[in-house]
């Protein structure tokens, strides 16, 4: 090429380039004016109602009928089978790319030769009475093969034989009204402990939906700790990765643990002897509740022997990891993801979910197909072994921490999608909560007699938040699924949905079937949703707040939120506090800092979200800018250094309490060396820790402030 | 307004917002075509050579005298002067804010009534001889008050008494040796160690630049760990933070410790008993280094006893901070940080530094008065008591570690510019090394008689990196400055340049005066810089850095160098290893997935950088998410776990040694468990260790490739 011709190309290039940044310029300009007040912009909004729209309740009892025939436990050749099948439809779906992505973690099964069982033996030994060995199969399910009976994953094995003695709910302070108000020590027993008030129901499976006589839930019983597999903690689980030693492992119990149903519990519970307990000590079974140690002198000769004989093995799970590439910001990521290993069929837990998740899926497929992409990137996970401690999403984010922290700008979890017939149920990050007002006010009400209402409306009276505000109930994020090492290791924004009980009148744990083979189709059909549009709801509230986030041209998070949240935490934790005026008094307590880091928080807020409307949205630059701080905003309450002794436990205002770890508890570390004060033997120094707590919430809070603050 | 009137303002404010993108677009245009190809656009190279000529000899001179007139150890009230002083001219020279940034954090100090020494002591306990209390003071500062006596910071309190044994220069292996092989235990005795090699010398200050016999070395003895304030780490020392009570501090020593001159080593070494040692051992005093334990027979009765008073105290520092913001991305930062505080005058260290980054400060806002303004956000940092363990710097890094993780590009340090007069010395992350030979292509040799050629010729004749390649060596960052908490902890590329010594010829440590009164003004012009022009260089590379890294359109970092590097790293240790070839097999110990991991890893280098040349420069968007990249880069590096009990080393590739605290050892993980190897006590324990941390590098090598791939 001449000079001159090369000239000429490079100023036609220009010319053309100009006309294309003027094209793309006024186009820009002209959709600005529109968006730049409030969350949902119009293109996101338009594409919403086609994305909703295009779920079907009839899809979704297809998905849920189709994985729900087999059992399929972790590890298993049938879960691989559902992977395959899963990421054979996504792609079909139209997902750009759907990847398999396994792991070698440890799971743990009953010995297929040696069944676990509880026996009642006699002075020569002999079983007098054994727990069953199994559960009395549905109709329909009879041919089965691969039912795992019910065990506690991770057991310790052992034959051990003792007297048994009935310790409540096994609580910490169960435990402490045991030895110090009773007298009686545990230690060389048997304990024998109930589960959650499992026992109000009525009408069992398959009349109703509550737990059989035989019905046992499984479930395992690590010490949970968020570090996924327990022979790789903070590293993925690859096959080049250092395992360590089974006797290394983290959160391993070191006694052995088997789960009975209550006609099994009934018999080793009828002929116990020693003192009656507290009345609210009792449950619903017929018998008289008395703690032992042992049975009654009628019964004297004979103790009780457990059986359990489960194996910890290395074993190969899989990830299903579909994509849609951003078209704008290919970097940033919106993540929907569940888990797809069930105990057994697993209808409610998770394929109620997984079905949902699955219809989500099919319908961003069917918008793909119109030409839409997102401006960001979707993810969507089908996770593996989150029943063993939700090891398939944490190793997945262990693999991908630094990319996650670096890009992910939320996560939105797909566990079981219902767990009774009454309500919406969110869980979620502050930052979420008017973004899931504004999405469900845009959804159905599900309910008969409800037609034309919007869900927020059904939601809304049924669950009113009257002690704070008036709007639905939205609770804190606890524990016990997959988005824990998104959202409390790596402090990306999370939230989650579901169908729910009436939590005023049904106090259960759960739902009564849980993690037992009652667990079917059938449960869902005949008895949780028949028509199936409550799982609908579910699946529009779910896919409605991925899609908002990721193709909304400003990330739909609300920073004001997180400040009132942070504030009446503050505020509840100092509450607390009062009981022990005194002392705090004495050990120079305040949570003055903590207080002033909440008002610094609360201005920040409010200004980024007057700067936010000023925005001037056809600058890019401009635009990922403040989008960078709403993503970060989650992450700065991110302490590297861990909660005390829980290092991946690094989230400062959401943590599962080391003390009951279903409760999410906000500000876990100024909760927990609070709780310790009233055992600690050196009260100095636990009021040091208290102090140390509050000084590290503060700096927390404050760092958190400074990012919603004007950049330079 | 009427609807009518407001639409028609609509169109008007769609008119000139389209006109006004039609204009962006056109420039963007125009300068897209000419900057996507190298790593230093034209317009910063405009820039570049202003800014670089601005920068003036007598200007430095300027600068170092009047920083260097008075004592300013850190916590005195000179030191709080000079700040005030730095931010004041700061604001004079343009910068758009200069703040003072305190922190409160403890120091140590000699007792001003009780001066510490070491006496010999008679069988009565009179003392025979004394070591000085201070160093003779040089011509012309005779009546300056407050210059601190040899000491060293954050020794133990105590008047241990005992007999003296001499230990070489106290490594470990020097330990070991005593120990082993001739049998000598140290427990109860007070050793005596030598410092480096410095006694090599010839003629000391102030004829010449080495150390007279009174000259002692000030510094202070924490086993450095990263941790910055010992009563607050991880958290930054601000007043509302807990801090916990001395004897929980991290890295405070349990021994007393004193610094003592060669004149004072002569009179306790020359009358020393026991056995000679080996040559080695040997030093160049005129005495016979016998290894005692105590003296000869005729001094048998003498022993040695130690007086330290030295005291620790919580004591309020301030770092100057001042700010550029950045006129298209202001929430990127590039950082030139550098101590201020001085043992005593701080000729060279730190003020030689201190000096030129104030040249280059006062360029910067020459250049702002033009009009100019970096893309990315500038901040000069002036740190104080970087002198008892990276202080001023680390509690600023922990303030501010999540904005520095999300937003930092690079560090640039600021200590001593001179430690010699041969030539340039570099150490950076290997990413920099090619902004580092481009940019000194641009800059002219300060050498006399080397008129006309270019700082890199120079520097390349005189130390070129035959190994590896024809290019001048440049180093890795090892420790003991500032850079430390934002390379080491956070994992933000980071370089520091100084002027240095001939290190074939010249083979002691730092430079003999180090730390001692004799560094003056005087010392600076008369021997090592006599017409400033050496410091000019360096005020030009450190500069010219800070300038590119800030005002490049594309960050001009360069991930085929870190290939490079970690091929380079990985096979040397996979060499070191081959020592023990069958122990390797017997516990099936490979690099393999290391040296996989490397491989994954240039290869995404690479193609990183082939997309790069294809960058539509004129999106924004996309310029951005490549950026995201490169300054992420460094990030990826860094384990959240940290080292092996070193939570806040946590930079895989990079880490002091924890075996010589003043190596950068490249992966020190694996290096430091190798190292075990040859110790432990459970060999098997010991390899698994090795495998371990091999797996946990080439885990983080293939993330780090990972970061360089395509987004979505």
């Amino acid at each position: 090429m001449s000079k001159r011709s090369g000239r000429l190309v490079r100023y036609l290039w220009l010319f053309v380039a100009v006309a294309a940044l003027f094209f793309l310029g006024f186009i820009a300009g002209w959709f600005a004016k529109r968006t730049h007040a409030g969350y949902t912009d119009t293109a996101s909004s338009k594409y919403l109602q086609e994305f909703l729209e295009e779920m079907q309740p009839s899809r979704i009892r297809e998905h849920l009928r189709k994985f729900t025939r087999l059992p399929h436990l972790s590890g298993t050749e049938q879960n691989l089978k559902y992977a395959e099948q899963i990421q054979s439809e996504w792609r079909d779906f139209g997902l750009d790319s759907v990847e398999m992505v396994p792991y070698d973690v440890l799971l743990s099964y009953p010995n297929a030769s040696q069944p676990n069982y509880i026996a009642v033996v006699d002075a020569e030994g002999r079983e007098v009475f054994n727990t069953s060995l199994a559960e009395p199969v549905p109709e329909g399910y009879e041919d089965v093969a691969n039912i795992v009976p019910p065990y506690s994953a991770f057991s310790a094995q052992g034959q051990p034989q003792g007297d048994l003695v009935y310790v409540n709910y096994g609580r910490t302070e169960d435990f402490f009204q045991l030895q110090r108000q009773m007298g009686i020590n545990v230690t060389g027993n048997i304990v024998i402990v109930r589960y959650g008030k499992i026992f109000r129901g009525n009408k069992p499976f398959p009349e109703g939906w509550n737990l059989p006589g035989g019905g046992a839930q499984r479930g395992n019983v690590m010490n949970m700790n968020g570090a996924g597999d327990p022979l790789t903690p903070g590293y993925p689980a690859k096959e080049y990765i250092y395992r360590s030693r089974l006797e290394d492992g983290v959160g391993l119990p070191s006694i052995p643990v088997h789960p009975i149903g209550y006609h099994d519990a009934f018999h080793l519970l009828k002929n116990m002897g020693g003192p009656i307990p507290p009345d609210n000590w009792k449950g619903a079974l017929n018998v008289s509740y008395r703690i032992g140690p042992g049975f009654t002198e009628d019964f004297q000769n004979q103790s009780v022997r457990m059986k359990i004989y489960t194996n910890n093995q290395v074993t190969r799970i899989y990830n299903v990891i579909g994509r849609i590439p951003g078209a704008l910001e290919p970097d940033r990521y919106v993540i929907l993801g569940g888990h797809r290993d069930a105990w057994v069929f697993g209808g409610i837990d998770p394929m109620s979910g997984a079905a949902v998740a699955h219809e989500i899926v099919r319908s961003a497929g069917k918008l793909l197909s119109k030409g839409w992409r997102p401006r960001r990137t979707i993810i969507f996970a089908s996770w593996d072994a989150e029943e063993f401690g939700l090891q398939g999403s944490t190793e997945w984010a262990e693999d991908h921490a630094k990319l996650l922290q670096e890009r992910a700008v939320a996560y939105i979890n797909a566990d079981s999608a219902i767990e009774g017939m009454y309500t919406l149920r969110v869980d979620c990050t502050p930052s979420l909560h008017t973004l899931v007002y504004q999405l469900t006010k845009q959804i159905l009400s599900p309910e008969p007699g409800e037609e034309g209402l919007s869900l927020y409306d059904s939601w809304h009276k049924k669950d009113n938040w009257t002690d704070d505000r008036d709007a639905p109930r939205i609770n804190k994020l606890g524990s016990g699924s997959d988005f824990e090492a998104y959202f409390v290791r790596l402090g990306i924004a999370a939230g989650r949905a579901r169908y729910t009980k009436d939590r005023k009148s049904e106090r259960y744990s759960s739902y009564p079937v849980y993690h037992t083979v009652y667990e079917t189709f059938e449960l869902v059909e005949k008895f949780y949703d028949p028509t199936f549009s409550r799982l609908r709801s579910v699946a529009q509230v779910r896919g409605g707040l991925l899609l908002l986030l990721a193709d909304s041209q400003v990330i739909p998070l609300d920073a004001n939120q997180y400040a009132l949240a942070l504030h009446k935490y503050s505020r509840s934790i100092a509450t607390l506090a009062q009981r022990h005026l005194a002392a705090m008094q004495e050990h120079q307590v305040s949570f003055d800092s903590l207080s002033s880091a909440v008002d610094n928080f609360t201005l920040a807020a409010r200004h980024f979200h007057e700067r936010l409307l000023n925005l001037h949205t056809a600058n890019a630059l401009q635009v990922r800018v403040m989008n960078d701080q709403l993503m970060y905003l989650e992450r700065t309450f991110i302490d590297p250094l861990g909660l005390p002794g829980r290092p991946f436990y690094r989230h400062v205002i959401f943590a599962p309490s080391s003390h009951n770890k279903y409760a999410g508890e906000s500000f876990p570390g100024i909760y927990d060396a609070l709780f310790d004060i009233e055992h600690a033997a050196d009260q100095a120094r636990a009021w040091r820790e208290v102090k140390r707590q509050i000084s590290i919430a503060a700096f927390t809070v404050d760092a958190a402030a400074v990012t919603l603050t004007p950049p330079a």
